[in-house]
């Protein structure tokens, strides 16, 4: 149940510093700190993940207690902890979830934490569906529809799977049934680079396609089993996938 | 000598809200607000950018006067403004500041700025080159070393330029050789979109490739005139270029 860094050097490394999280393996004692932790949160606004471990904090009879930024020395990320629950911002877009996720899972992986579950809780578009519905993704596909994340590695472009943890989304979906008015789905969820021109929209600074050719390309992802539309998900697949961290993905449908 | 837009959709939009700005064309009065803005500075963090802001005062005789977030209302970006200086902070990664740009643009557009400069002041790795040393970007290029940014458009591949103006180019050395111990130079900018296998990392939570093979690419880089890799530029690039807003983007290699 230990989260694996899938990297050779680290062995021989003294020190590992997590530069964009203002926290490393000789500053701070990573066990004492984090080993306890069993569930991660994730989300592109520092403001929303704080109102998250808020939040989390009242849920787990926390209320009252400090809630610090544990990266304040940092304004990359922003980390708040509530009892089990980390809760994480990222930023917006593939590459700045992908620094975070690095240095997570190795945090994770200094601190000897054992069976970690880790769910994105992010904003989208939605595709076909009510505003106000949460998407939770079965697979995240890429601009093509594809279950893929295609990363370059050095100069070779590498292609890798983007499954999420099934038995998470069912259980995840249980859930939300419990609850009163609270409209969630399971779908496909397609990541872009750009959320103007790669997602179809009309009001950027740029756009050289019509409402027609934009109506015609989301038709086509709406068939292939895309329900939302976000930043994110293909690289947080693919990563939390190789380093065996337990992972879902669910966004709420912001119209 | 004003900011373009092309997007022939916006005309016939009755308001334009720039959502990650908290800015919008009805509820604020953007000629008012930024019509007599001349520079535009973009970073990724916003600590380092409200220094900026707070530095451009100092040097514009404006020290005291109030700095407030114009973009205080959202979390997504920060925006300090010094008298005709706007400073602005991007985040990590070509999506990030795409929608940033993206925003800004039109805000530029809808204020009627005319002949705006905007000047990327960011942190890279450095190659080659002594730490602490700027690089003036004189293009941007890709992890292939082409001077090209691949933006995919709906589902298409779109291929765009990433040159940056070479007058204002020349005019940033001249200026970095009037001060002392300034190490300036001027050379192309790699730009990934991942920070640890992208750029040859070896302290990642992945990494497969040997110290040999991170080194062969990185003397090839260097072969092809690469003297810093970041993750935006090709993106601003790009988007100045096609937009009419005169860049460059200079960055500091910080160890």
């Amino acid at each position: 149940g230990f989260v694996h860094v899938k990297n050779p050097h680290l062995d021989s490394m003294e020190e590992d510093v997590l530069y964009h999280l203002d926290l490393g393996t000789k500053t701070h004692n990573l066990p004492a700190m984090f080993g306890d932790i069993k569930f991660v949160c994730v989300g592109g606004s520092p403001n929303r993940m704080r109102a998250f471990a808020q939040f989390m904090q009242r849920e787990l009879g926390l209320a009252g207690e400090e809630l610090r930024d544990v990266c304040a020395g940092s304004d990359r990320y922003a980390m708040y902890r509530a009892g089990p629950v980390l809760s994480i911002s990222h930023g917006m877009g593939i590459p700045s979830i992908s620094i975070m996720l690095h240095e997570l899972i190795k945090l994770l992986h200094h601190a000897k934490c054992r069976d970690v579950t880790i769910i994105r809780i992010g904003t989208s578009g939605g595709l076909g569906i009510e505003a106000g519905s949460v998407v939770i993704t079965d697979v995240a596909v890429d601009s093509s529809f594809q279950p893929r994340f295609e990363q370059v590695v050095l100069d070779d472009v590498v292609v890798r799977s983007t499954e999420l943890d099934k038995d998470l989304a069912e259980e995840l979906l249980t859930c939300s049934r419990e609850i009163a008015d609270f409209p969630t789905l399971m779908g496909h969820t397609m990541c872009t680079y750009d959320f103007y021109e790669g997602q179809g929209r009309l009001d950027g600074a740029l756009c050289s396609f019509s409402s027609e050719k934009k109506l015609e390309y989301l038709r086509r992802a709406y068939a292939a089993g895309v329900r939302n539309i976000e930043m994110e998900s293909t690289a947080f697949a693919a990563l939390c996938g190789l380093c065996g961290l337990k992972g879902e993905s669910c966004q709420f449908y912001l119209l």
